[in-house]
């Protein structure tokens, strides 16, 4: 009698589950990411929405491995006639670290383009950790939209489906981003601290030069192992930022600095390679120990360019000073730049980086 | 037998985790912040760390009385000679929402004065979601310092013990901030999206004008009812901002600002009042109904106030343009401000004040 009923139950409970599903999609349909564009790649091989084919690249640290799973800097790129947005995605069961929003984290962020400039649009906020569904924006006037869709930064993306009003269209567009300029770096370059997606460095130099920023961050593990510059030599691109003196010990900078550029240079002999000192570490105002391991970090790192850049006339360095600006409010954490110190990086690098690549005709 | 190694194993480990605790203890002494010296409260009735006493404000609304038992903009000044500053404290068990960090939410930052101006010296990172011990800094130079550790901006601080080094000296300081200006607002005054405690754009006001700028933001609830008025009547006050048109409908706008203003000058007939536009909600930037609601809350509240103007020359209204820059980049969600969104409303908003209050000899 009790397991007629609980049949009985259940039954009525999955018609409502399946009128309401029905329901829903009536307004709502969802297509699955892979039939739009994928931006942000440094090439196509491997899993959809991880950053590189890590199974063709075995002898990689364990970490970049990882690393390599989240989405940092990928975005899908579609046009819609849609007056809403949405999304049902999954990530992997990462939890926020206690300097990331879970937006960054594990959520997207959706630009638009309007007057020929990506415009903020809406956030895919995560419920959970790990399946979401929410709406990003809605009530959009009516006609063509070209929208960009920035994962999630510190988590792999499993799946993704793109929600619009049913009865309209959403299709594929050409890669907005030309060229293909590789960023090297740590979790600074990841993503850590922007306060979602698409305030990563790399993305917004993307949306604000129309330039393909390929992001390399790879979290506390941009250490210039001889696999990655290995892997990094294999990579077809135009430009190379090295944002990588975070990670390594000084002794490591010391170390591997020159045989890491010289590999990459051995393949590609005339790109221009842009090297950044680390940012200030704020935790340094006060720790004299962390202060002098990064000045010493960034001595090493300057001497072995200046080293390289004899021989080397396309390597060009980029110094520390005033990289977050003079009033130590541009961090998160005293390590990370949130998004103050992300603006004031860019006041300095960008033009110092399109300057560069006039010269190059990129 | 079973249970006699047992017991064995409890004393033996216990032992351990004793002489540990105490040979930890040796290096680090707490002291209960109640000792020091509290900052960033417009008086001191009511618990400690809340920012209002509740109790004697029963009429105010729940959601009012729940929020002002968080910390935001709360601060505990010292100085000590020590060369590492520690905390252990206990928060309620609130998770961070979507577009929060942990630190800003239940963590804290420290500053500490050089050269006559505040300086980020380090953060206290939450572990969990109740107690937690960090270290917030480390290997200081010898000497006195002026410190001031921002408290949790979104859960109650249930406690917090400060640690030093065992034979160095802590002790309260007076309080460094002169006057007591009310900011009276929405979760944007409360705090987020500011990636830290200090970071909350009160709080960044009081550090660099040297005033008292006293934080009773209330996420979602800042919707001028009149027993807020008369809870803000109350108060001794030097000047009061009004950044409240972000949470009440525009309804509640027209209905609600002349008799909330006018309330509270009965009490205060010469403070500068400044009554600021609700911010650009990004959110809004092509969702036409958001885009519209702000409109119409901020023509509102614009109409409420010049009326109230001409019979007021005390009350002063800053626009909304320009509050979040131009590029549609300075929040975490379209909704809250990121670091550089206050930056930016700070940049326009500071020497507005700082004008007003001049006249005031404020």
């Amino acid at each position: 009698m009790v397991s007629y009923i609980s049949v009985l139950i259940l039954s009525f409970l999955s018609l409502i589950f399946t009128l309401d599903t029905f329901g829903q999609e009536a307004k709502t349909v969802f297509i699955d990411a892979h039939k739009l564009t994928l931006v942000g790649k440094v090439h196509h091989k491997g899993t959809f929405f991880h950053r590189l084919d890590t199974l063709a690249n075995p002898n990689l640290p364990k970490a970049v491995k990882v690393l390599a799973t989240h989405a940092a800097g990928l975005a899908i790129a579609f046009q819609t006639t849609s007056s809403k947005i949405a999304a049902k995605w999954c990530t992997g069961a990462g939890i926020p670290t206690d300097n990331m929003t879970g937006i960054a984290f594990e959520g997207m962020d959706l630009y638009i383009k309007r007057n020929d400039r990506w415009q903020y649009a809406g956030v895919a906020r995560p419920k959970s950790h790990t399946c979401n569904e929410a709406e990003i924006v809605a009530n959009m006037p009516a006609g063509n939209k070209t929208c960009l869709l920035f994962l999630p930064t510190y988590d792999e993306t499993i799946s993704l489906q793109i929600g619009i009003d049913s009865g309209t269209t959403i299709d594929p567009v050409s890669n907005p981003f030309k060229k293909t300029i590789v960023v090297y770096g740590s979790s600074i370059v990841q993503g850590a601290s922007a306060s979602r997606p698409g305030l990563s460095y790399p993305a917004r130099l993307s949306r604000e030069t129309k330039l393909n920023f390929v992001n390399l961050g790879f979290s506390g593990s941009a250490k210039m192992e001889i696999e990655v510059a290995n892997l990094l030599s294999d990579l077809s691109m135009d430009a190379l930022i090295l944002d990588c003196v975070p990670n390594p010990s000084p002794e490591e900078v010391l170390a591997r600095t020159a045989s890491f550029v010289t590999t990459i240079r051995k393949k590609h002999p005339k790109i221009p390679i842009i090297a950044i000192q680390s940012i200030a570490r704020e935790k340094g105002n006060f720790d004299t120990q962390v202060a002098s391991r990064v000045l010493q970090k960034n001595n090493y790192f300057e001497t072995e360019i200046k080293k390289l850049q004899q021989h080397d006339r396309n390597l060009y360095l980029i110094y520390a000073d005033g990289l977050l600006g003079n009033d130590q409010e541009g961090t998160a954490d005293g390590i990370h730049p949130n998004d103050l110190g992300f603006d004031r990086m860019l006041h300095k690098i960008r033009p110092m980086i399109l300057k560069i690549f006039r010269r190059y005709g990129i």
